[in-house]
């Protein structure tokens, strides 16, 4: 029986992996259980962080040692998710999910489920259009299934990497014959994520094929998904899908909630997902109960109408911060705060994702005791 | 009988005053009754940030207009600080604080009494010693007089602005055979603010004369006031001091309150502070009690020891944003969870303002209804 | 016969006028002589720069003070152009343009000549379209006619600070029934720097009313004007002009010429209008002439292709510092060493304003001697 | 005989190698002749800035699988000095130095010679002290034997990395009973930058040892070394150091040269250098010259006093940008303008290394045609 175990390991730096060196050498982690990394490092999070790619090198150098595969085969069957900025007191860490096989006997209880799936190559045509939602969609189907998760709504957090088009894609598609989007890569990534976003919400029927048209991606944000969390880079070619949810075919002790954030403002959703899971915010976690929280995962969005409850934020017009490096030290201010705890992972670029303006809280949690 | 009052108004940009101008002409504000005032600007906050200058200006033309004295004259009886920065979710606003005469007789109980006093200029030699120590804390008692506020433990908040050594004003001690601290102005702002909060503690009998040498400021951080709130500047040659406390020869119904914060996850002091004014937060304050609220005024620090509850932050080693920013940023994000209102003073620099690697918070709100 | 003069000052800080103050206390120059201010203040240069704002408060409550007008009146008969952003060796400064009436009797020599001009202003749904474009030509050719320029070939620089449409413009125009280009004003003040840019051109013959459509601005750079210099900004409603050039019309000995900068290495164009002005710079100007110097003037932006003569750049995708901020920089640092002064002009957003991925320059100086 | 080769290389971004990779493959470069590395990479330059650890992660790994030696071992052996920051006009690239032995014979003219030594590891306590310069010293002279040079006067650009004292070196030595200069790295770096110039000036006999205290680092400016470029880093832990120079026992047709800079401003240190070599820059180097240049490396600093040749610059005060970057820069748009490239190592931090407030150039150029 398949048990789900997140292992939440802090780095000196974004090339320091040195913790998770240790738990293999000891034999606490077996390398071939590591299914996916979900992390934050110290970038700036914008098109010039290179903190992402310094420790993904540095993690497939890592298990391509333990493992005798190659790193770049590694890199495309084990989805390695990081967010830049660790604005304020966000902590950098990330959470290594493992999959060991165990003899528990099922109990019943619906325990933390991961299943992961990656997408055939994206055409660069497709990119932020229909096709790229279908595919999407269909991966994280896959990803369920592979979870082995039963019912759609046990399914609580999606993590999606999209391919975006790049100058040199859009140029070899434009030579096919084809005509991509946008050749502008920035555009390209925000509209990647919103393809993401609505194909996590396709995927779990949250909308259906005929609610939406390529029109509506960047621009109906009343369409969105509460469970879905979109990065898109350059350097992947496929979708990456890593699914999390609840299934009673899981042993251990994890379970997983989330909530809509409804705005940056809205710490009820911070509670009440900490409620879901057992855990008392009255007003901060207890200490006791902090050493059962495992993973937080936050999504979310510097209000595009410029202001928060009625009142002008700056975060849009500064041109010395990124709004996006705002608005996850304000957020993660207040998370960090709820949990007593700075290791949490929260990013920005939240288009689609939870409610316009606001975003989403996922955490994971032992039911009983510490992880 | 004296009334404290106090107008929270926003503005569009640094040089907007068009909300106060607006109370003033319909008669809702007397602008001989404008006592003080305390905002944030959407500046950097640091050594270059002249929003702070331009707010003055402006505010100072605008008093002059209406009260038919000039700006220069001013600017030396009416106090304004600003802390510029308006990280994530924070809002640019400005609290006026206006004391008018009102025929109300008293009810015994402890109102917002509100206190300002200016020191003589302080010579060159002296910023960041014990004699501008001396200088504030007499400073502040002179304040705490003008408040009318008997007993000490009814101050709930000093706002000192001190003056800090240019070269200029270096050069010119120099000349006369004098010795100062330094010569860098960003080294005499911190010691500056060491003085102001040292000046603050002594003048509130939280310390003593014998408990410090020179040698203790910026090294012996043990010397705290939470009810410290300091601001160091070029453009100010004395020591500027608003004192905020209650006092039963007060009337109106506004009352303050203030608690240290232990560190930036300390939400439990944000808590505690709305319960000493009875206002709960659970999780947030309710829309009802939200308009009983007055003001927010908040000092943090960037952990100096770089961890936050044991887990590394990033923040002192950001060549791309300023640590003061960052920590304004996740600390607002956290108390304007609380209150559901960006509309917060939020300001960095607090040496000896609170405990190490914390601050303090102080609220003042009505004690019926909204003002 | 009227006598140009330009004085080119220092500033302590963005609210500092007091070197202009000075001077027409002492009477070097007569208030009511003061035709137009171009300066560089040390704000970021972006929308949330407001050390323009604080210097045209500043600037105006002077000359009020002096003349005895309102300040509101002289804020629309004065241009007064501000670039924010001294990155590098730049230092903050601005060049005062007076024009007095002197009894010199004309010599035949062709000197400088300084028209201002106001078009009436234009309506939300104009920016960025041909309405626009005429708007700005027909505003040069009235200020070509103010400076009493013959010859359009002897126009070296015009300076245009263009209205853009802010969020609460487009609001109204859409509600009366017109559609603005968009409600972005960011966007907004692109096209509206490309409009002026098209009116420059337009209005010195340089292109005909048929050479381009609508679509042409932003989209087809071969379109560009060597004498156009745009600045676009939410506090104008109409488009204000500056033209420089020479004119035989005019005494005094200084001279202008201009020279469009090829892309950002261009150091040929530099010693070039240097030359063109009798000034040799083998490699740098003598101390002597560089006393013959008044003003410099830069127009320059980071090449949109992302490369500089075959090199990738990396201003483009930089999520710490600006753009505009990086290529001022670099491009100020070339112009400074070449003249040995810090105290020039560069601004950035030079869209359609010289060759694409380059810019221009144009100096003054004295045909004799300093000013 | 050995012959001097300089490859520059161009990155795609921090972790692209590729260039190399493929001049190894094509046998062009033999992995086992590389001898030094000195590049630029698109951080930001300052503690947090991950692109230089990422680069050499990456070049240790590939010269590691060309030599079949453990990457660990490489970086003992082969200086790879990084400078962050591509600021302006300036591209990421990387000068590849290599030794290749060649049957040539004597010609009797000085060409370029390159020689690399490693100190023994340095002790925390000495850091920024006598027994660091000394240790630099010494190695500087090891390096110049190992370079086969015999005057001093040939010798024209040393590059050294120095181990800094780290919060976790410093406690250890105050454990060991030792006295550490300070623990805060960041001042570390800045007095270990310091004793690597005194180091270089002391073997390059330039300076006497009685010529200095411990004191006169970060104090005494007059004494510097315009052949002295300095770098200080957390990540070693003993001097490395590169000598450049000229001599007749070398083959190849490279020659370098170099010149301190007085300032910012000094173009004429740009020219003379590369007349040094034979090439004009009239205002700019020619295309066929271009091809001749191997390599530029500038030195350069903020000028602490606050200005540039009596005009204020904001580059201190600037709480946005770092003053580093500022000067980079501006220094580099100089430069890359002279010479009509982007392709140049233009570093900060230049304490004690050229004049003050100035710093050093040095260019290596092939005697005839390209290389």
């Amino acid at each position: 029986m398949r048990t789900a175990r997140v292992f939440r390991l802090s780095m000196a730096h974004p090339g320091d992996l040195s913790e998770l060196d240790e738990l293999i050498v000891r034999g606490t982690i077996k390398a071939s259980d590591v299914a996916a990394i979900i992390g934050k490092t110290e970038g700036n999070g914008g098109v010039n962080d290179f903190t992402r790619g310094y420790f993904t090198q540095t993690l497939m150098a890592l298990l391509s040692k333990h493992l005798g595969k190659p790193a770049a085969q590694l890199i495309r069957e084990i989805p390695c998710v990081l967010s830049g900025g660790t604005e304020g007191v966000m902590s950098p860490h990330y959470s290594v999910f493992c999959i060991p096989e165990t003899d528990a006997t099922p109990t019943g209880a619906a325990r933390l489920a991961i299943g992961t799936a990656f997408s055939a190559p994206l055409a660069a045509e497709n990119v932020g259009r229909r096709a790229h939602v279908e595919s999407v969609a269909a991966t994280v189907r896959q990803a369920i299934a592979n979870a082995g998760i039963e019912r759609l709504e046990d399914v609580h957090f999606v993590q999606v990497k999209c391919p975006c088009v790049t100058v040199a894609r859009a140029a070899a598609a434009i030579a096919a014959g084809k005509t991509p989007l946008t050749n502008d890569p920035n555009k390209s990534m925000a509209f990647a994520r919103a393809a993401g976003a609505f194909g996590v919400a396709l995927g779990l029927g949250e909308i259906k094929a005929g609610d939406f048209t390529d029109a509506s991606l960047l621009s109906d944000f009343a369409v969105q998904s509460p469970r879905a969390s979109i990065s898109s880079g350059v350097e992947v070619e496929s979708n990456e899908v890593v699914v999390l949810g609840n299934s009673s075919h899981w042993a251990g002790d994890l379970r997983i909630a989330h909530r809509p954030m409804a705005d940056a403002l809205d710490i009820g959703a911070i509670v009440d997902v900490l409620a879901d899971l057992g855990i008392a915010a009255a007003p901060q976690v207890s200490a006791a109960d902090l050493t059962r929280i495992s993973s937080i995962l936050v999504k979310c969005e510097p209000d595009r109408r410029g202001n928060v409850r009625g009142h002008r934020h700056t975060m849009l017009d500064d041109t010395d911060i990124n709004a996006q490096r705002h608005i996850r030290g304000a957020v993660a201010g207040l998370v960090a705060g709820v949990i007593g705890d700075g290791r949490i992972f929260v990013s920005g670029g939240a288009e689609h994702q939870g409610p316009d303006g606001g975003g989403l809280i996922a955490v994971i949690a032992a039911q009983s005791g510490g992880d």
